[in-house]
C-alpha cells in the first residue's frame, strides 16, 4: 500500500498548508480564523477528488459525505483540523486525513456501502483561542450555551460571535448544526495518543476506553502585601510562602494516590499569578489553577478532598486566607464497549497488535459519546509529544490506523457488519 | 509651637499637590515626570518664602540654601519628593517637609548659622519608574553610569534620558551634579521609618545605625513542558513542582537564621514568572526573584549559601536544571557614628525619647554615606504601613522629628557646635 502511504504524507501537507511536516515554529491555525478555514478548503477539495459530497454546517463543522441511501442511517469518522499556538500538524489532521484515506482505500476496493458514510473535520476543538474546547462537536451534539458563549474574547477582544462573522457564519444560526438522534448512528475518532503508552508497549494501536474529564479548581491565598525590606518575617502575610507547600503537596498526593490505588490520575498546577509581582513587595495575593484529570471520578474527588484538607490546615498556620474555588468538574466519558471490542476484533483480523488504553486529554468524540455509540482508536506518537512543533507521528502508524477506520467502515457500514457481531 | 505643625501640615500638603491627606489612590508621582516636577516647584516657593535661594541641580535635585560664607562648609538636611505608584504622601515628603520646617524654626529662634545650611529634595529616590533607585543622590555623588543608565525604559518606553529632556534636563551634562569632597560637610536625612519597631516601643525617634542593602538571586528551574492531562506523573519535568520547595525553604531559613543568631534578616521570594501558564500545560520553566536585605552582611552569605545547597539537592531529586544568579550584592551600609551619638543626645536633652533602629528599606542618604558623615532619623509611621495610600504619620511625629533636625542644625552649623561634643 505504498501509494496510500504516499497519499497520506500528501495530504497531511495539503490540510497543514506546507510543503514539509519540518516546521521550526510549529503550526498555528487556531479555531475561527482564516488559517483553519484555508485548511478546511483543502479538506473539501480532496473529498471532492474522492466523490463525496462536501457541506459546512452552522458551526462550520466540514462534512465530506458518501452517501447512498436518504433514509439509512449514518455512519461518521473525522477529527478537527485546527491547532493550539506553535502546535504540531498531526493533532486533529491526522485523525481527518486518516479517515479520508479509509473512504479512498474503500472506494480502490470497490466497496459499496449500504449506509450513508460521513467523514467530519471539526471546527475549533483546541481551547487555545476561546478558552472552551471542542466547540464544532459541541454545537453537532447540542451541548453549547449560545447566550454565554457568544461574548467569550480572544486574547486580541474578538468575541467568538465576531470570529463566527469573520468566517461567514451566523452565530444566530448555531442552533442549526445540531443533529437529530436518528441523524447518526455511530462515531469513530482517529488520533495521535499524545502519551507514551502505545510507543513503550510497541503496540500498533490503542483502543480507548474511556476519557479522562478535566476537574480544575482555582486556589487563592490572600495575605497582604508590604515592604520586603521593613517588614521582619515575623510580621508578614506572604500569600505566596503560604500557598507554596499546596503545590509541593499535590503533586505527592497525587502520586500517593496512583502508587496507592493504582488508578490513572493526574493533577498539575499549570497556571500561578502572583500580585503585585515586584521585587520589592511582599506577594500579597496568588491564585493557582490546579488541572486534575482521571477516568476515575472518585480518585479525582479524593484529590480535592485532601487538596482541601490540607489548605484548611495551612490557613490555621498562616495569617492569610484561602479559598477553593470548583472552575469544572466533569465526569469521565466511557466509549462504547461493543465498538472496543468490535475494533479490538479488527486490529487481530487485518494483523496488528492493539491495546485497550485510557485517554488523558478531551477529544471532539467526548461530546457525540452523550448521546451516540463512539469509538477513539489511538496511533502513536513519536515520545508522546504533541502541542509542541516537534510532534510527529509516523506514515506507517497513519497507514495502520487507516486500514482500522476502513475495516470499520467496511464491518458498520457495509453488508457484512452483522455478520461480525 | 502650635503653629509650626500647622505650617509643617500645611507645606506636606502643598508638595503633595493635594487639599487632603486622604487620598484613596494614594500618590502616583513618579521620578522626572511633570508631577515630580510640580511637586519640585512648590517646595522652591516655600524655600523662597523662608528666605532661601533655590537651585536645581544637573540631577534634576533641588535645592535649598542658606549661604552665610561661601568659605564655610555645608550641613544638609533633606529626603525626596517623588513617590511609587499609588504611595503615600509620607515617603520622602515627611523628610523634605521637616527639613524645611527645621530652617523656619531657627529662623524664628534667630539662630545665626556660622556654615551653610542646605535643604535637598533629592530626585527621583523610588525604583518605581526605571527600577534604579535614588538616581538623583546617586547622581551627586558620582555614583551612575551615564551610558548604562541612558537607555533604560520605563513601562511605557520611555527612556530615563528621554525623561531628562522631558524635564528640561540635559543627561549629557548629569556629571556636573556631582559634589566635590569639600562642598559638603555632613547630611542627616528624615524619613517614616516604615516598619512598626518605634510604635511598637512608643518611641518617638528612631537613630539609624545601618542601613540594610539588597542581595538579590534570580532562581530558575527548567523542566520540560507538556500535555497536563496525557503525561503520566512519573514522566513529568515540571519546573513548578520542582521549585516550590525552594520558596518554602527560604522563609523557614531565614527565620531560623534571625532565630539562632538574633540578626536582622528578611528574605522574600517577590517575584515568580511561570511558561507557559496554560491551563492545560505543564510548567516548563520557573523564575523567582529573591529579595533579601540585612545590615549584617554574612547573614545574608549564610542565607545565599543555604540556598545555593538545597537548590542542588533539588536538582539531583527532580528531573530539572535550577540556576541561581546574582543579580545585587550590595554592602550594609553603617552610618556615622559620632552622628548617632549626637542625634541621641539631641534627643535627651529636647525631652524625646529614642532607640537606636537599622532599616530594612534604602534612602538617599545611604549614597552620600559612601562619601560624608551621614545620619538617618526615623519617625513612626501607622502600623509600619509605606508605599500604600493608608500611609500616615502623626504631625506630632512630624513636629518631633523636626525639632530634632534644629537642633542638630543649630549644634553642626552653628557656634555652639564645639560645646556639644
Amino acid at each position: 500500500m505504498q501509494h496510500l502511504t504516499t497519499w497520506i504524507e500528501e495530504k497531511l501537507l495539503q490540510v497543514n498548508l506546507v510543503n514539509t511536516m519540518d516546521q521550526a515554529e510549529g503550526f498555528s491555525r487556531l479555531g475561527y480564523t482564516k488559517e483553519e478555514q484555508a485548511s478546511q478548503e483543502q479538506f473539501r477539495y480532496i473529498a471532492k477528488d474522492l466523490g463525496l459530497q462536501t457541506y459546512q454546517d452552522a458551526a462550520g463543522n466540514q462534512w465530506a459525505l458518501w452517501k447512498v441511501d436518504e433514509a439509512a442511517g449514518w455512519i461518521a469518522t473525522g477529527s478537527h483540523l485546527d491547532t493550539v499556538y506553535n502546535g504540531g500538524g498531526y493533532d486533529g489532521a491526522a485523525g481527518v486525513v486518516a479517515s479520508l484515506a479509509a473512504v479512498k482505500l474503500l472506494k480502490e476496493q470497490s466497496f459499496q456501502p449500504t449506509k450513508n458514510i460521513a467523514v467530519i473535520a471539526f471546527a475549533c476543538e483546541e481551547s487555545a483561542r476561546f478558552n472552551v474546547s471542542t466547540i464544532g462537536s459541541k454545537a453537532i451534539c447540542g451541548l453549547l450555551d449560545k447566550d454565554k458563549l457568544a461574548s467569550l474574547e480572544d486574547s486580541s477582544g474578538i468575541t467568538l460571535k465576531k470570529a463566527f462573522t469573520n468566517c461567514d457564519l451566523d452565530w444566530e444560526l448555531l442552533h442549526e448544526a445540531r443533529l437529530e438522534d436518528h441523524q447518526l448512528e455511530q462515531f469513530v475518532e482517529l488520533h495521535i495518543e499524545q502519551a507514551k503508552k502505545l510507543e513503550k508497549s510497541k503496540r500498533d494501536i490503542g483502543i480507548v476506553q474511556a476519557i479522562a474529564q478535566p476537574t480544575r479548581l482555582r486556589i487563592t491565598s490572600v495575605g497582604k502585601t508590604n515592604h520586603t525590606g521593613t517588614t521582619p518575617m515575623d510580621e508578614r502575610q506572604d500569600a505566596l510562602v503560604a500557598i507554596a507547600p499546596i503545590i509541593s503537596f499535590i503533586e505527592e498526593t497525587t502520586v500517593d494516590i496512583n502508587q496507592q490505588q493504582n488508578v490513572p490520575l493526574v493533577a498539575t498546577v499549570s497556571t500561578i499569578q502572583n500580585s503585585p509581582n515586584a521585587i520589592s513587595m511582599i506577594p500579597g495575593e496568588v491564585v493557582l489553577v490546579v488541572d486534575i484529570r482521571s477516568t476515575n471520578a472518585q480518585a479525582k474527588h479524593e484529590l480535592v478532598s485532601r487538596i482541601n484538607n490540607f489548605a484548611l490546615a495551612v490557613q490555621r498556620d498562616r495569617p492569610v486566607v484561602i479559598t477553593i474555588q470548583t472552575l469544572v468538574d466533569d465526569e469521565p466519558i466511557q466509549l462504547d464497549a461493543s465498538i472496543q471490542a468490535k475494533l479490538t476484533h479488527i486490529c487481530e483480523k487485518i494483523g496488528l497488535s492493539s491495546m485497550p488504553l485510557d485517554s488523558g486529554a478531551g477529544h471532539d468524540v467526548m461530546n457525540l459519546a452523550k448521546r451516540w455509540p463512539c469509538g477513539l482508536v489511538f496511533i502513536p506518537c513519536r515520545d508522546g509529544v504533541s502541542h509542541n512543533p516537534s510532534e510527529h507521528a509516523d506514515s506507517e502508524d497513519l497507514l495502520k490506523g487507516t486500514r482500522v477506520l476502513a475495516e470499520y467502515l467496511r464491518e458498520t457500514a457495509g453488508n457484512d457488519y452483522s455478520s461480525l457481531e
